[in-house]
């Protein structure tokens, strides 16, 4: 694999390493040199190769581990000053994992010989479109529609970063891609859109649908996200399911499931307060009120969302309808007295101590804004009974990972038709069953990503509950002892 | 793998295999009267597995040798009726090879632990999304564009088969990323169309363009194909191809290179008759007369298309304005008096004996409709010098597996904005080269689809065309050391 084509940006993440592709002219630089210069910078060489040598210059890759809090941008310019010296590239290992992208496409079996190109292709391949010509529900059993789902954005609402744009937003979803085979078996292919016009996402959609089982929406920005999914849930047979809405929505309630055990209250008497009513806002309220909780309120920049009043934005609408009927009324720091549960989908800093101090006794807090929370835990923590944040480097992430994989996997092998409220439901359940009562605790109320029972225990509640719905289009093919794929 | 979730058509292909899955009541019949049921109406069981075992009945996967000329049809009624025995499923080992798809996609990489995983998604990958929104460019670096083709089906006019739609096409376009893969190393995933409209089609693959390198037009029927083709390479920055017209002409031109060199005739001097004027015929004049030959005569179903003449298809005005020169008319027997070479690309028998006879010495005759040729070839044999198919059970198979796995490595390696008409020519010449002058005769005139130097050879010719052309975006590659991946 080539690492010379390009030039990444100069900063570096600390506590990494970088890799700088060095022109040496041997006559006006040693290598001691180079070396003095980046340790004197604060990097540290760890390896070096050669990459080209000519009659008076060589080409050097060097592998510099950057010392936290260190600007890589010091080293590299420490280098470029020193006499007789080109930096070619900067890269770092993150970089040089996307190279050439993160997933391929590749045939399961290979054409050896002419018999075997007859039965993949011409001509023998003509027997297996007839078939699906004659009776279409085959197309699930005899090609990649029934293990394939669509990755697909429009770099409109990615991560933290914004609207970046579809290529911009690729690496995102290849990644998914990765997460998705790897966690679940699932082939996903990625599909960055060159629109963002609601009409034209859900007509291409629907226009490419055929080669996938499924499709998952990621990264589509508010309010676009939630008619796009809508129209694409009634038009097409196969299910759609945005992962910003849901896989958060599930996870959180997989989360609180097993917090209210801790504090040993009942959900469904639990006060909530659901902070940022966008996308991940009122999905999650959605999936609260799907499990019995009575009480929840809504607050955006604006303050709460009451009940009886009326909103521009149409979401809004739906939302005053169907929470807070108490019609509570003022800014987070007046509905977040005495409520039980915080849930916040904002930004950074939202909630202060202050807040949590108000709050019923045992205080749970998921502070799930990304990369900065709500509440810096380290502030929280004297103060809250259950803390669950966004990230990884806190006890309790709630994370979609949990959620995705193990979801399509059983929509997939149940071949549903859509995944409906009770499935979503079914696999918080089965997530927040993955942690067993002897082992809950405050620091532990959901599984780490990397635990390998919550793939298999989320897509079969799903499942069980598609069965149950009365959407799942095949024999279950567990009955049989069949595997998934 | 799952085998039982599919019945597939009675008659399976002479000489292949087929399995029944039967269900058996032990208490009505025995193993033996199967066996002898299976063999009195012409099938060989070759192999048995118990696939479920219950109180009174088990279910067997009996594998059957069907022998030529057998209906195994008959073979399946014979077992069906005997007593005690339920045909579950019937399938055979083409069926089995699409099972669940041919193709999937894999990470490149595996996600061994947190620090993979915060490098190939969040919240490592954001440094890599913002690189791509800074420097958009980078997305042919830094994603699976710079590798990635796209096979666009709209499923009109598939193999022989005509108007089959979106689904049942999916197996072709699978087994074309299967050799896209395998032959040229190239990542391609099918993109079968729910929609056959033509702006529908050009709208919905250039919103979905984002995450490819080019984009292998497949089987879409003409005239929409030319539109949609032409309007695609306009409008978008990276190549479009469709494979019916480009891969075949490329194939045609490659074999009639070296013919011409076999009966000792200038190309430019040859009088040729193209019969069939649809997308593949259009496509293949074109290259010819970019090849320098001056008199093509294209015949369709009305006769002669005659320069001065007009014409409600608007690609036959094209075609009247370009081609024959001398303005010959009548029918195929009429102007085939005195042609050099034949290019066939309509339907079974339209080429008779006495056809051929007509014609001037040393008969080049390229018979490609598929599956049944414009002339037998034991009939033309005595009268022709050099007779080419589309059929793998003849000498000189015109295949399009010879060009576009090469072209489309040769495409994504130099990074080409679009296919010019010098890169396919060159295409055609390097596969003619690939026939050493020592080698060269009347049974072999093209190299067979395994000949492993074939994709080398076209992807080197396709590039040094694209950068005399100035449509490589790229450093050349090969000039660094660097490999093509």
């Amino acid at each position: 694999m080539s690492k010379g084509m390009f030039v990444v940006s100069m900063l570096v993440g600390t506590g990494t390493s970088m890799i700088l592709r060095l022109e040496m002219d041997k006559r006006a630089v040693t290598f001691g040199q180079i070396a003095t210069a980046v340790s004197d910078a604060g990097g540290d060489i760890v390896a070096v190769d050669v990459s080209r040598v000519g009659k008076t210059t060589t080409v050097r890759d060097i592998t510099v581990q950057v010392l936290e809090q260190t600007d890589a941008g010091r080293i590299v310019k420490a280098v470029e000053r020193l006499p007789g010296i080109k930096v070619i590239n900067v890269s770092d290992p993150t970089f040089l994992m996307h190279l050439g992208g993160k997933i391929e496409t590749t045939p399961k079996v290979p054409i050896k010989n002419r018999d075997d190109l007859s039965k993949v292709y011409t001509p023998g391949v003509a027997r297996v479109c007839l078939a699906i010509r004659d009776d279409p529900a085959r197309v699930h059993t005899l090609t990649i529609k029934r293990n394939t789902v669509a990755v697909v954005s429009d770099g409109s609402a990615v991560l933290g970063l914004g609207n970046i744009g579809p290529e911009a937003a690729l690496p995102v979803m290849e990644g998914k891609a990765m997460l998705f085979k790897q966690l679940a078996g699932v082939d996903a292919f990625p599909v960055c859109l060159n629109t963002q016009d609601t009409e034209e996402i859900i007509r291409t959609v629907k226009a490419i649908a055929p080669s996938f089982g499924g499709i998952n929406l990621e990264d589509i920005s508010s309010p676009r996200c939630f008619e796009i999914e809508e129209r694409l849930i009634e038009e097409l047979d196969i299910p759609v399911f945005h992962d910003d809405q849901h896989g958060t929505a599930v996870v959180l309630l997989a989360g609180l499931l097993n917090a209210v055990k801790i504090v040993g209250k009942k959900l469904e008497d639990c006060r909530v307060v659901v902070c940022g009513v966008g996308a991940a806002g009122v999905a999650c309220t959605k999936i609260l009120l799907a499990a019995g909780v009575q009480d929840i309120v809504g607050v955006d920049r604006i303050g709460a969302i009451v009940r009886g009043q009326t909103y521009a934005n149409p979401v809004w609408i739906w939302y005053a309808q169907h929470t807070n009927p108490h019609r509570r009324t003022g800014r987070l720091s007046d509905v977040i007295r005495g409520a039980d549960v915080f849930v916040g989908l904002s930004g950074p800093g939202v909630l202060s101590v202050d807040n949590v101090k108000s709050m019923a006794r045992d205080p749970i807090v998921f502070a799930m804004a990304n990369p900065t929370p709500e509440i810096a835990p380290e502030e929280a923590e004297p103060y809250v009974r259950v803390l669950a944040t966004g990230r990884s480097d806190y006890p309790n992430q709630i994370n979609n990972v949990l959620c995705f994989p193990g979801m399509f996997r059983g929509v997939l092998d149940c071949r549903a038709a859509k995944i409906t409220e009770e499935m979503k439901l079914a696999a918080a359940r089965a997530i927040a069953s993955t942690v067993g009562d002897n082992e809950l605790n405050e620091q532990y109320i959901i599984p780490s990503v990397f635990n390998n029972r919550v793939v298999e225990k989320v897509s079969n509640a799903v499942m069980d509950a598609a069965y149950a719905c009365g959407v799942a289009r095949r024999r279950d093919p567990r009955d049989a002892g069949e595997t998934a794929q």
